[in-house]
């Protein structure tokens, strides 16, 4: 039997727990795995690319427990009521192959996505940043705002969408919650005073979310919207002014925000900085770029948290998907009686 | 919603259908699919490899459906009364990323697989073949069985495997069926006067089941256990003598036999065979050699094969994997009770 968190019960559970202490807990996890990153068995993902998006699977494992995610991401979805990423995924046992856990991963990837964005921020934000500018406010955007208050104290945000109803949306879920939100009149005007953005567009396209002259010296940048081949939201003048810091450089050299530089352009891997063999922020005029495109060590921690979170709790049910017949070399006896003596055939 | 074929289902599918009914339905949208292989993307499976055995996802896509197989291999698995083999895999609708169906796959990969190796065969092997070799009992052989019977009319089989248990239990499965069972001294008596032989097994080294001069000429090989880096069966000369036939060259290279021989060697695809753009068998003096490690397009033409099955009856339940706010630019609105205001914090 394996364990299986289904929407519903994801749901309850994200509820019961708290989304921020969910978000904290998935960001610890995550941590304590960035700083084993050389035991990982680690590859880029692979890529179904069509016209309409791109549906994506992305494996790991750390030499006990295997993980993978399917995540899709189609930019048009939303406009026939659909959502652009969804995703599942699965933790197995690397010793037997046996899968363990399978659970809905459009929440968890949500969380996930804002975890990292949030840990990586405390490393190389600037110190005392209260302000963070969001550009782009869909669907993973009250995320990223719970984790910036969570792990970094942000109380004050100040967002722009294309779409108004994108920030009607965000600004109604987030008002209640205590959150400072300023609904800014452009990319330009969202960025004032703010010591940390994020940029979160979903166009499969090389955009310009952001233009060099928004980009004030010391500023944190957390670009996680270009993740796929032709999809960037910066202007590469901004990349070549900043320090630029990666999570896996074979996926993103590919996928991020970098895909615009010279492929020897120098990035940093994030993994070094946490352990301390690399240099983050090193002074307070310095531009720090995050280039996110997610990367499957990020989808193992949080399925890894989430098992030892369910485990034992009626937040998952069992489901029956690995054959085992009584005698293991003896697969054929679950369905012998499908085969018919020759006077049946 | 998302239709879940399980473990139970799946059996209660399998009997009431007939196995050999279903693996020749396998194989027809198997041999449709071959028919226009140039309309899939394909990429050879990522593998994840440990000591004890291998993790592989195996994705492809038409352009309108993408699958991918989860399926694990673990030779020392059923000394502790695990499955050598278990899989699952998902469909998906191409045009939205959203899966379609979930299925286990342990017992829908022995299907493909006979499907495969005897849809190959009906192309490849001499004409008027009565008796088919079987180096390796375990739990592929009695689907490969049937599947011989079933689209070749093979009746008489001559078996080997170093595990006598094996053979038991291939024995006491084939012979109420109406099926030839000899049960030969070694690998060198199975296959004296068989027209085909099938290798299957298990071992995750090079191992040498089948020696050159055990091969007569005229025969076809259907060799199927050697599917993994340092995994293969065959005396290289073997391969040497014969016409070789493969899948999907970039896979079988790493995982096949002919990672014995030159990355040069010629093989010839088989799916060029069965559109007749390729020669297959020319005389009745020819060796043909399958070299089979299973291929995405296989998994892909059996999930195809069972959705068409079981949509609309009850060999299918919904789960609820595809979080769905009803505003798809708000799927915080699903988890927003988990927020709490700061004083909560």
């Amino acid at each position: 039997m394996v364990r299986f968190v289904d929407v519903p019960n994801m749901r309850r559970w994200l509820i019961d727990t708290g989304i921020e202490r969910a978000i904290s807990g998935i960001a610890e996890t995550l941590e304590a795995d960035f700083l084993r990153w050389e035991e990982f068995d680690k590859t880029a993902r692979v890529a179904s690319h069509s016209t309409v998006g791109v549906i994506e699977l992305m494996p790991a494992s750390d030499g006990r427990q295997y993980g993978f995610k399917y995540v899709n991401g189609h930019p048009d979805n939303p406009a026939r009521g659909l959502q652009t990423v969804t995703a599942f995924g699965v933790l197995a046992d690397v010793d037997s192959g046996y899968p363990t856990l399978w659970a809905e991963m459009t929440i968890l990837t949500a969380l996930r996505t804002a975890a990292t964005s949030a840990m990586v921020a405390r490393a190389l934000a600037p110190a005392g940043a209260t302000t963070m500018a969001m550009i782009g406010t869909g669907s993973q955007a009250e995320f990223q705002a719970l984790g910036f208050r969570a792990l970094l104290g942000i109380r004050s945000l100040r967002i722009w969408d294309t779409d108004p109803h994108a920030m009607d949306v965000f600004e109604a879920n987030m008002r209640p919650l205590g959150v400072e939100v300023v609904r800014a009149s452009g990319a330009a005007d969202a960025v004032e005073g703010a010591q940390i953005i994020t940029t979160c567009t979903a166009d499969k396209t090389n955009a310009t979310v952001l233009t060099d002259d928004m980009v004030a010296p010391g500023v944190h940048l957390n670009a996680i919207g270009g993740d796929c081949p032709g999809k960037t939201e910066l202007d590469p003048r901004i990349l070549l002014r900043g320090d630029i810091f990666v999570e896996y450089p074979p996926q993103t050299r590919i996928e991020g925000e970098i895909q615009q530089l010279d492929p020897e352009h120098p990035v940093t891997e994030m993994w070094r900085v946490l352990r301390g063999e690399a240099t983050g922020r090193t002074s307070d005029e310095q531009i720090t770029i995050f280039d996110s495109v997610g990367f499957a060590i990020e989808d193992f921690a949080a399925l890894r948290y989430l098992a030892s979170a369910v485990d034992g709790t009626d937040y998952c049910t069992d489901i029956d998907i690995i054959a085992e017949p009584e005698d293991p070399k003896n697969l054929f006896a679950l369905v012998a009686q499908g085969a018919a003596a020759p006077s049946l055939t």
